[in-house]
């Protein structure tokens, strides 16, 4: 048994296999009959099953050479060696801050001192990323620790360290189809796949499985870090469905490289993650997703400057305020954002707030991809029934949990999209507590506030 | 009926008087057993009872020619007579804006259509700001109009409207004790209590007396709003029990301006809130407050940038980063707040975010002078009782609900100290919803999870 | 008499209506000769001569009814009436702060208390803003107090009292191209000339004719302040000679309405201003202008951020660094820039300076608009000769002087132009000083460095 | 001959020792007479006289193993090894950015395709700084590898390779006082001489006859890089003359380290720079020197912030501007600076310009010293003298000229102290171009100015 602690609970069970939990969901409707709002609570009981075994996980990146990319790459790396390096302000050890799972704690409860907290990774058997395998795609051909040093994100004496074990890792030949990213990439477009669309989706497909069977993960989760295409148009017997998305595929018509990785993953079984903002998932590819019951998620990494905007956002509306925000468009390679917040505060008075970021994104991004892949195998374990539905189900095709991760989060279709950034980690949490009967966290603090 | 919607649920019940709910108020237990850690979900079955007739509420400032009395006093007599003035950017309205209570909103449960939101104020019934009537204390004899003019907050072409009524309004004479606040405020201290420290005590209980009678209010809150006070050493015999405290005062010993203030509110029966970050509540006063059942709060109005910093830290903690602040100490009267954020991210990386923060303090600190005193009056109807304990009380006479108000939040002794903003907010959000027999908010969306 | 000094010295002469001043101008020559560079000192005999008598001046505006146009004809009102108005912060009275003539200084020599500094008007005989008459055209019709309040730029209560002034002023009709200037200026454009283009150009030299006559003014400059207009080709056979300008205009082909009122100023013996960036001084209205002897002058008011950027950046290389800017481009109507500056610093290290500026543009573009037009009226009395060359002639019909007051300074062909806003400075100083026969400011302090 | 150039005019002529130059300096003189203000120019006759043979100088650094001291050390033998090291950004070369003579260019005048601009270091013979040999003492026995690496300032590949060289050089014992010097520096404080204060001052002069003679030096300077030392107070029979100075060190009579340093480099005849604000030259020590015809200079390294600062408000108030500055005291080894600058522009409004300054002092620091090392030992090469005074003569003991280096400028009595940084950097490129027989830059460009 690999959890740090039981919950024990009559609502509780572990069992070799699984955790179940018996869990008490409760929301409010609120309706309008005869101009009278009526508000009424209601409550579903649910089960949670948990799968304890926790598999090898490989992670396919596909623009596996760019920054994100390798930094990722080299940082689970560095961590699994335990690599430390020396600087000019002391000596630095691999480490994993910034992600949510391995680097952020929560609340389980009160105990005899106070509040007891635990890493959010120990709330349910997860994959460690240490024990992540990685692989994937590039256009450019350039081995990992080449591709590394062009990145310019780790610092050079951990560049040297790793140098001998990225060096031996290549990319794989990807798909290219140069109308869909900036034309500046051509030149290093130098590692890419011929033949007919439908024969390089055949290829993906066969790297995935060539991927499984070499390095000998259990499950693959498929990522997209690679450049932000252009906008896809979403036409009718195109893209539309599933089964014009695959005859568009077989003939070769306008689908977007990323789609096409898309389409490879799901009829692999394989959860596929967009860190980009195009929109990779039109709809056949989310009803393709749906048909074979695979994961889809994204969109966007959710680093630095808009993670920090929704929370002030938030915040500023939260506390009453009209907000204005001016801010500078993400230009190029550009590291910087200038924000410039403008509330109107009481009686015509207004509260300026300016801000500068300077931020190393990719040392951002790699933690979310981590907790991207560990978070979506993790949903891959659990299933639920409710009392009126006993059949276990998974979650909804498209996994909208992750949203705290993503800039543009993608939900199923008519579900309220959350941009705040505490909503949506109470999201996460709460969902992992149900899984072990947990209820929400409430932060009413009652107890402390009776004589 | 005054309420805004209608909650249907057996366990809600709706009479004359009162809004009564019974409520399942669930906590999560934690131990180690063996050298496991055992983790145990509680419920407790609570029945809350809420008071539905509103009073007139009348609000005495201490400090009430300061920046913070003014602009409050002008702002909700703008309000009332709904005015209007002229700037060069176009005519503005009288508003609450920065008003958790008025000016921001919460979410009932969902409806046909999506959320359905309520402004908060709308949660349960409370006192509207433009039916505060205000009165206080200052040591400068200034008349508010003129004191309005001197703190050069208010738009001029406002400030002339309100003028005629504001000239009307005096400050009470007031304690003043010079050793404890900066010397610079000797020059303004031409309207003081003469007499022994006891006799001044009576002068403020007979000042709330008066007040009662002569304005018709039903019920009065007392909030220190003047200058901070020096921090006064806790010294045993003659501030650490309410005996010792009373005693004191009648001696003439060393107790400050505030902490007499706090005395004679408590004495007359009325909640006192503190606005400054002195420790106006030395023990005698806090045992004073808990014998007699009256409400304690404060303390130091969280306005502008300690909002910022905590909603901040918050963010970059929860996200799995270490901080270091490097921030600019508040200098005199400066309105400018210039904070450095450094958080070391993955792979020794650093994300540096600096912010410069303009505002105007009193229009930020107004609301809050608002909803502390709205939030308090509506804490003295709710009662309730729980299972084991059948007998209603009331909330802890430290009133620690509204923590999110304040800097420095005044707890019971023995409770943790939650700084998160958005902890704080669903705090109160939670225990109005609770009265309501609502269940906390989970963020969870389970329905939308779903296949 | 109305200079407050008087220069003695055997090579200055005051007689009734000139300053005639001898004064040796230095410079060095550098040459290659047989591989050694050969630096020569050389210094010129020149003769300068200022008339004394100051005339009545009229400023006609183009885009009168601007934020520039009203802000600069309400504030020389206000001035002149010497008005004062409240805000909540206190009193404000009118003034001239940003003017360079007006408000800032130089420094005359050694007196015996020390350095003796006069304003720097009075260097010169010179027109003072508040003798200056207004007039203009724009295509809106609003008349100058309408105006003033679309502006937005000054307190309220300063507009109130202005009002009944600017009431009775109104733009005259003004030429009209729709393509060239921005589409959403289309709605505001009710009030403009028919006709064919030679027959606008013709109604615009009977304004300037009809406002010489109904002022009484002795003297009109005109400035554009009017919305920047698009670039323009420069076409041979259409723009490239004065001959070819003309009959352009004859025949209604391209020419841009910005180019019509420099031709029209021209023809009618004007100076003209250009404020915006736009090419107005296609080759053709160059040579025009030389044919006519008449001022031109631009381009591009120096205001706000780019006056602060070229001090920068001269003061970075100065001190021997290498700097990159990273700026926000100015979009629209925003009145905030954000810029940063990385310097490389020695041994790889960086110096980073982030700056965000908040200015009020109109207030900061009036002074200049001021200090152009008095400086290019004082630069039409100027004459001078030297030994070689003894007939007096007038500076260049491009007039460079004004470089410190411009973006994009307009210089005489061949000329090396210099954005260092310091030497921009000592140039109008060392030019106007050179007038009365004192030399260059050296700084040198020479008679402090001795024993 | 080591000059890139010759002056080629009957003023000036070089020898095979010196280049002499006659030179007219021109001045104004400013008085009044009956209520008139007379202004009359003056002109001067020198003769400038500079030594052409470049000596090899030697810098004795107090405060060697300080964040500067090891920095400029450093950066000198990286300089002089033309060393370079990998980062992540790629390949960095040692250099000396951010030194005015090295890194800046100064225009000798106009060729016949444009200005011409020479290197600064070019202008005169100079030291150049790849040939000055370092030692110096230090209160911390620290080697300078050891103190580099305490420094945090230079990127370790760097300090890598520059190691074997560094661990070499051993700071000399110095004096220490403790009360002198924050109370911190205690437990460094492993190096310090004993014996009587003026057993310690005759130490120090032995140490700097030992360093000429075994480095081979033909001149040594010695520079205050050590802790800034508490104000010292000025008191009559103390330190108030050169005689009772000396006797106070006799008698062990309270004369801080830095004084000891001053008063022993002047009795060897080393010039003498002081990099720390305190008081070091108090009168008696300003005496001494002026006595024994050596110079001094400082006070306090002009780096980063307030170079910065002294360039806006000038620009700022040269525009015509009032400014206010807000700005965040300088905390112990931050290396941020957050100041504010109010500008109250035309008719009330306001200019406000955040800047926040990111800078590795020490790098900016180094160049600085080495500045001041340079152009010190170039002025002890010129001479001059007048028509009416013909003996030639040396500068001020007093070394003025530096101030553009330097925060609080040392100037000889009743001299005024110039702050303007951009009249600082003309006072230096004048009086070199002085001692060339060149002329002041005057910024005139006339013969662009005519037809
Ligand atoms: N770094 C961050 O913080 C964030 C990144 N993102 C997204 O992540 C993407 C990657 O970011 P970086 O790693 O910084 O960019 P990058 O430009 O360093 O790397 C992109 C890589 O993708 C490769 N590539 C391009 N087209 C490909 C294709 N069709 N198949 C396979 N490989 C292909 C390129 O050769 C390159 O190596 C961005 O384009 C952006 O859309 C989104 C949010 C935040
Ligand atoms: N404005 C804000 O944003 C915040 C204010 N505060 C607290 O609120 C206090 C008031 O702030 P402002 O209104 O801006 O200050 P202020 O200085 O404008 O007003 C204080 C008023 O208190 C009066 N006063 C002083 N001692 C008194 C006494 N013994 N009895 C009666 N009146 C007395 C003074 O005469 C003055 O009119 C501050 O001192 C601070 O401790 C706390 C957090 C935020
Ligand atoms: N305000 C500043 O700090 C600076 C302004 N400028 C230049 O000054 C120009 C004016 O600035 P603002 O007054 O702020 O702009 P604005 O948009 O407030 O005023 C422009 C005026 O020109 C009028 N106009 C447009 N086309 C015209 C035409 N053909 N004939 C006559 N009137 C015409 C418009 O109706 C409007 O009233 C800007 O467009 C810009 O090019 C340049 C540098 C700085
Ligand atoms: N770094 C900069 O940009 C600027 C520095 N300064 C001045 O330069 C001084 C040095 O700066 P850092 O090198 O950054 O400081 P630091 O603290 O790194 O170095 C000072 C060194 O002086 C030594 N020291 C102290 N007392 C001594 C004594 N009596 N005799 C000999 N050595 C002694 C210390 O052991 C230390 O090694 C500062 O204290 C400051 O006054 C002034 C302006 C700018």
């Amino acid at each position: 048994m690999a959890e740090t602690f039981l919950v024990e609970s009559p609502d509780v069970t572990y069992s070799k296999d699984f955790i179940e939990a018996k869990y008490t969901y409760s929301t409010v409707h609120v309706c309008t009959e005869n101009g009278v709002t009526k508000v009424r609570p209601c409550s579903t009981r649910f089960t949670f099953r948990t799968g304890r075994q926790v598999p090898r996980l490989g992670v396919m990146l596909v623009g596996w050479g760019g920054n994100n990319g390798t930094t990722v790459t080299a940082a689970v790396l560095a961590n699994k060696l335990g690599l430390s390096w020396m600087t000019k302000t002391g000596r630095k050890k691999a480490n994993y801050y910034g992600s949510l799972l391995q680097a952020s704690t929560v609340c389980l409860g009160t105990g005899p001192t106070g509040d007891v907290y635990v890493p959010f990774r120990d709330l349910l058997p997860m994959v460690h990323p240490n024990d992540i395998v990685f692989d994937g795609w590039d256009i450019s051909s350039l081995n990992l620790a080449e591709a590394m040093r062009r990145a310019e994100v780790l610092d050079w004496p951990l560049q040297e360290q790793l140098w001998p074990y990225l060096e031996k890792m290549k990319p794989r030949p990807s798909i290219y189809i140069p109308e869909f990213i900036a034309a500046n990439q051509e030149e290093r477009a130098d590692n890419v796949l011929r033949g007919s669309m439908a024969e390089q989706v055949q290829q993906i497909r066969r790297d995935i499985q060539d991927f499984k069977e070499t390095s000998g993960v259990d499950k693959v989760i498929v990522l997209w870090t690679a450049n932000t295409e252009r906008f896809c148009d979403v036409t009718p017997g195109l893209n539309d469905t599933a089964d014009n998305l695959l005859r568009a595929i077989e003939q070769g018509l306008e689908v977007s490289p990323s789609t096409l990785f898309a389409v490879a993953s799901i009829l692999e079984g394989c959860a596929y993650i967009n860190g980009s903002p195009q929109n990779t998932f039109v709809p056949g590819a989310v009803e393709l997703a749906a048909q074979r019951r695979v994961f889809i998620c994204g969109d966007d990494f959710k680093s630095g400057q808009t993670k920090l905007k929704s929370v002030l956002v938030d915040f500023l509306v939260g506390a009453g305020l009209k907000v204005v925000i001016k801010y500078v468009p993400y230009v190029g390679d550009s590291k910087r954002a200038l924000d410039e917040y403008t509330s109107e505060i009481m009686m015509g008075g207004t509260n300026t707030i300016v801000i500068h970021n300077t931020c190393e994104d990719s040392l951002l991004a790699s933690p979310i991809i981590l907790d991207l892949a560990i978070l979506t195998e993790l949903c891959q374990r659990i299933s639920f029934c409710t009392e009126e539905d006993p059949e276990f189900q998974g979650f909804h095709s498209v996994l909208s949990i992750v949203a705290f991760l993503c800039k543009a989060p993608l939900v199923p279709e008519g579900t309220p999209v959350v941009n705040a950034l505490f909503r949506q980690r109470s999201c996460i949490e709460n969902i992992l507590r149900a899984c072990l009967g947990l209820p929400p966290q409430n932060h009413m603090l009652l107890e402390h506030k009776m004589q």
